[in-house]
């Protein structure tokens, strides 16, 4: 025990009062670090992604495929602003935070709500599996023909160890702090915008190919085999690009997090990340384009390009691309390690997953919510090898169905402010409904949550039917590319998400109905105020007479001054017969009985006794006292049957069998 | 539990009344193959294991050095024949079975008695490991040059294998039943003999020597060179031989289990045994010898010649002589089977091993002792490769040390036969003095030994004085032997011998010391016949009003009326001061104490709370009423915090605190 603290305290550092919790405000400069990281990283890989698609028409033979990959960027980028103008009408609406779990939840009801939750935390996991391995990918291109080129056999092994620096770094306590987020996000933001300036001036200005390396064939997308280019092959390529939007929502949650005024700060952050991530994105897929990238194994997109350009003097700006890109892409990992947790503690405090998520550990973070993330985001890296475009298939799946959920719900409470003659009783009757869900109980469980539906922005809901329009077009957009997905990916690893999120769901159901359940058997209802005397019988299983066994015995009498049996099990007959000569010789005033054992077992002729005497009457409460000795070092306790443990548990299901331990110290 | 308790059932079958223990006594004829099996299944690898030591100074290009086997057979043979003549006289004195840990304990103390018993286990795994993989050696040899030579390369499988199904049939209570053994036994000697004597008509009828195969070396023994012959060489070759006298002990373990007249019976069988012993010991030399016989990695040293003189029509004996060696070797492991858990219950009788070893499974058998031995003998198994020579440096220590101390405990014994005028006076002496090493408790632990210092042979007392010479010169024999062993063997092995048994000594003392001390420390002497009553303190930590709290409290009230005081942690203002408004509202009559938790923590607050409520007063005894909710379900525990239990592991360790669970038990 007094170890492991120890060595909990080594790792997590020393802990926190609970006053010691900061509530920072960031500025509009210092939230853009904070809340676009996940978004903005996703450029590092979402041109690659839709590359590695095409190059199966490519291989195929048909040559002019790469040149898809320009519509198909202006395909996403459009769907991005769409979803940035629906999530702009959230955060005004939401101003105290309107994740997919809430909106969805309170508008759409209790399932919307889970499924959106389930979406959520499957795509936080895959955040931090995607952002890692490229990450790792980024850094392992950069050694490419140095003398650190064998790092590319350990992608595995790096990318877990980021995990677990992240995680010990989450655990003892990192919040979203600005000086860790603003440096890294603005060096990145910098060399990427003027890697494509430079990179179209180099264009015209000098060799335009990016020369092949030889013997290596182009890389294709996981399970994808050499095929003509078809619609469906576009739309394939279409979604895994879309994996560029994932992040963009991190805003509409953080509303609360800005200065004031909250709302109106966070909508405009929200259009820059939109109009920067845009700019990044499409100016990635051109360079690609005007340099004919090919994808391959070893080495980055972007990484290839960057090297082209990037010659003599200005060599070293193209480590501080790969470095910048690898560092973003660390920081949108330790997004989803602040996330993730937040929303589990959500889903724990509406009873929907165990209480022990719902808490803040000793650093004042989720601690468990932390450890369960590393724990399946280092799996799935281990499974797919840290490879990011064998996981890229599963990713943005969830992220789209919370988006739609989302959207959908926003769509809802449009309607419903249209309801309400005035906007307060909207508010009102949301928070009925919203109790209704969980029973009365007065339970010390602390519900602490924060109302959610006070808008700040009364145009708001002055101009629902604009804003109905906008959030429906957000949810039709958002929903058919969700299919889209679904069909495109499915059988690349979609699959196993669409499989995962109904699971999830009936999870957080069954764990509900449980506590829901414990609760109204717990609840105080029919209980009297007064608590009535007991009459009690009290039993002494012993395994000898000696000064523990004395004890147990004078406290049991002292509860039930003549209602106490000793029980002994008789193993050989001659051991018994001294017993009971030496017992009768005490003179103790407590009857002793002797329960015949033919098979040496301790236990069950105890049990069935016990059971005997619990049956004998109604209005009794049948206390066990177990005599215990207890060794002054715990090993020492291995040198001594361990029968009491074994009735202890055996005991503890047996319904109204009270237990007590009377210990007896040794030296 | 239920589940293990179907799978145990199935390994181990159902369990044993007490009375159905079987007393069989054994005629002279099914004895032999019972106690024998172990010292003359070791004839399969003696011979082999001089000849692997012989081969250093052959492959050093003495080409003469395999003809010294002969000599040193018959040193090896005459040191039988005093073992054998010594332990005869131990028959004679110890008619209740005179193992070595017992005659050096009663006759020369406590510490020579426990080395004895320490290297008795060492040797009982070394037989477990050796003779399996001797066994293992004679199945693998058999293959070579059929379509199943590739079994060689399991060698280690195949010997944890046996050793699985050994111990399993141990744990289903195989006893050493006359059934078992007498027909592998019989065939084993008789299929031996013949290949003896028709082995040395062959040899002057046909050609002589077994032809060495193409392109193998000679093997050497492990960790030896290519050297010349040495005096020091000599007696390596001669320590490796003396494996064959393991087990020879074993007659004098077991007299009680002959027919009457025990010892006499016991006696005869003895001498039976040791002139088999040494014909099949001699025979095998004389055979390697005569055929030029060289140690081969693949096949051992009775394959090869076994494979030669039987040929043509005789082919199939061959198969009989590997078949019934694996088949007495096995029996031979599981002796050890028997052995081991036997002394070791005897060790844990006397407290020099943990208590779990003293007592008798469901299936009659000390199951622990069975574990164990399985256990380590599966590691040696593993260490040492499954390879008999790479163990014997390793073996017979053990035996050699534990006969040295048996000889010399049988020379004090003669030495107090003498001081007696009367034999009955040293009975009751040596009882006395036996009986005070163990304090008189009134504790309900079997003790059960048998009384051992009954001779049944008057004449053994009138002849004290050449008893005594013919024990010293045992006694003296071994120790000398011994010596060589350690000084020839230590470094290729023995070492591990030499340094575990004093560590095993150090184990079985400091268990010893523990349990004493318990003893004492549980005495009855100042205990009163009266038992006083209490006053009670009682505590209750609640997280909440709920029934299973408002049961405890009941529970708690009926103890102490008046001093019962509810405990509640301060996490929240909020849900603590709700907690307060309710609790007076309710008006238990029970003090509602709040303790501050600005760390967020449970258990420690608490403890201190019951630690400061403790040193309150001297003359009370505290108890803390844990309410406990019980799920229907183990799993579901899963979904609650686990605060409770870590509660009453911290409580375990504080002196004087007696703690109480009242479950509340739900659907």
């Amino acid at each position: 025990m007094n170890t492991f603290e120890k060595l909990k305290r080594l790792v997590v550092g020393k802990a926190l009062r609970t006053e010691q919790a900061i509530h920072e405000r960031l500025s509009k400069k210092v939230a853009l670090a904070v809340f676009s990281s996940d978004a903005l990283s996703s450029t590092a890989y979402a041109t690659e992604e839709i590359l590695l698609v095409l190059a199966t028409a490519y291989a195929f033979g048909q040559t002019n495929s790469f040149g898809y990959v320009i519509p198909i960027s202006m395909a996403i980028a459009t769907l991005l602003i769409i979803v940035a103008i629906s999530y702009r009408q959230t955060i005004h609406a939401y101003p105290n935070g309107g994740g997919a779990y809430i909106v969805a939840k309170e508008n759409l009801g209790t399932v919307p709500g889970l499924v959106a939750g389930a979406s959520l935390l499957v795509d936080y996991v895959l955040t931090v599996s995607v952002s890692i391995a490229a990450g790792v990918a980024a850094i392992t291109s950069a050694a490419q023909g140095t003398k650190f080129a064998w790092i590319t056999g350990h992608r595995v092994a790096i990318c877990l160890g980021f995990i677990v620096i992240i995680a010990v770094a989450n655990l003892r306590g990192v919040r979203e702090s600005g000086s860790l987020f603003a440096l890294p996000t603005y060096i990145f933001l910098v060399s990427f915008l003027f890697m494509i300036g430079y990179g179209i001036v180099y264009y015209f200005l000098y060799d335009g190919v990016v020369p092949q390396p030889v013997g290596e064939d182009v890389m294709l997308a996981e399970g994808y085999l050499p095929q003509g280019l078809t619609l469906f092959l576009l739309l394939g390529a279409f979604s895994n690009g879309c994996a560029a939007l994932t992040g963009i929502e991190a805003i509409s949650n953080g509303v609360m997090a800005f200065k004031k005024p909250e709302s109106k700060n966070a909508a405009k952050t929200l259009i820059v990340m939109a109009i920067l991530l845009c700019t990044m994105f499409l100016g990635t897929s051109v360079l690609a384009y005007l340099f004919g990238v090919h994808p391959h194994a070893d080495e980055t997109v972007i990484s290839q390009f960057a090297r082209h350009i990037f010659t003599g003097g200005m060599g070293w700006f193209y480590f501080v691309v790969q470095a910048s890109t690898a560092a973003i892409l660390v920081l949108a990992a330790n997004t989803a390690f602040a996330d993730f947790p937040r929303l589990s503690s959500l889903l724990a405090r509406d009873r929907f997953l165990p209480r022990q998520f719902a808490n803040r550990g000793d650093k004042l973070v989720f601690s468990n919510g932390i450890l369960i993330l590393a724990l399946f985001s280092a799996l799935l890296i281990v499974g797919f090898g840290g490879d990011t475009s064998r996981l890229i298939p599963l990713y943005a799946v969830g992220v789209f169905l919370s988006f739609t959920l989302s959207q959908a719900g926003m769509v809802r409470h449009w309607l419903k402010v249209r309801r309400f003659d005035d906007y307060d009783d909207a508010i009102h009757q949301s928070a009925v409904e919203g109790e209704k869900s969980i029973p009365d109980l007065h339970l010390a469980i602390e519900q602490s949550r924060a109302p959610r539906f006070v808008s700040d922005d009364v145009t708001s809901r002055q101009h629902w039917k604009k804003s109905l329009v906008i959030n429906l077009i957000g949810a039709i957009a958002t929903a058919v590319v969700l299919t889209v997905f679904i069909l495109t990916k499915f059988m690349h690893g979609a699959w196993l998400v669409v499989v995962m999120i109904p699971v999830l769901v009936f999870l957080f159901m069954a764990i509900h109905r449980h506590y829901v359940s414990v609760a109204r058997q717990l609840s105080m209802e029919t209980i009297h105020d007064t608590l009535p005397p007991i009459h009690h019988t009290v039993i002494v299983p012993i395994s000898g007479i000696h000064r523990g066994v004395i004890k147990a015995l004078q406290y049991a009498k002292s509860i039930a001054p003549d209602n106490v049996s000793a029980v002994y099990v008789d193993f050989d007959e001659d051991a018994t017969a001294k017993l009971r000569e030496y017992w009768d010789k005490l003179d103790l005033g407590v009857k002793l009985v002797i329960l015949p054992s033919p098979y040496r077992e301790l236990t069950r002729p105890l049990l069935r006794y016990i059971h005997k005497v619990d049956r004998l009457r109604d209005d009794d409460i049948v206390t066990v006292v177990l005599p215990e000795f207890v060794p002054k070092k715990w090993w020492q306790q291995l040198l001594h049957n361990q029968s009491s443990l074994l009735l202890k548990g055996a005991l503890l299901f047996k319904e109204g069998i009270i237990v007590t331990n009377v210990p007896y110290h040794l030296n």
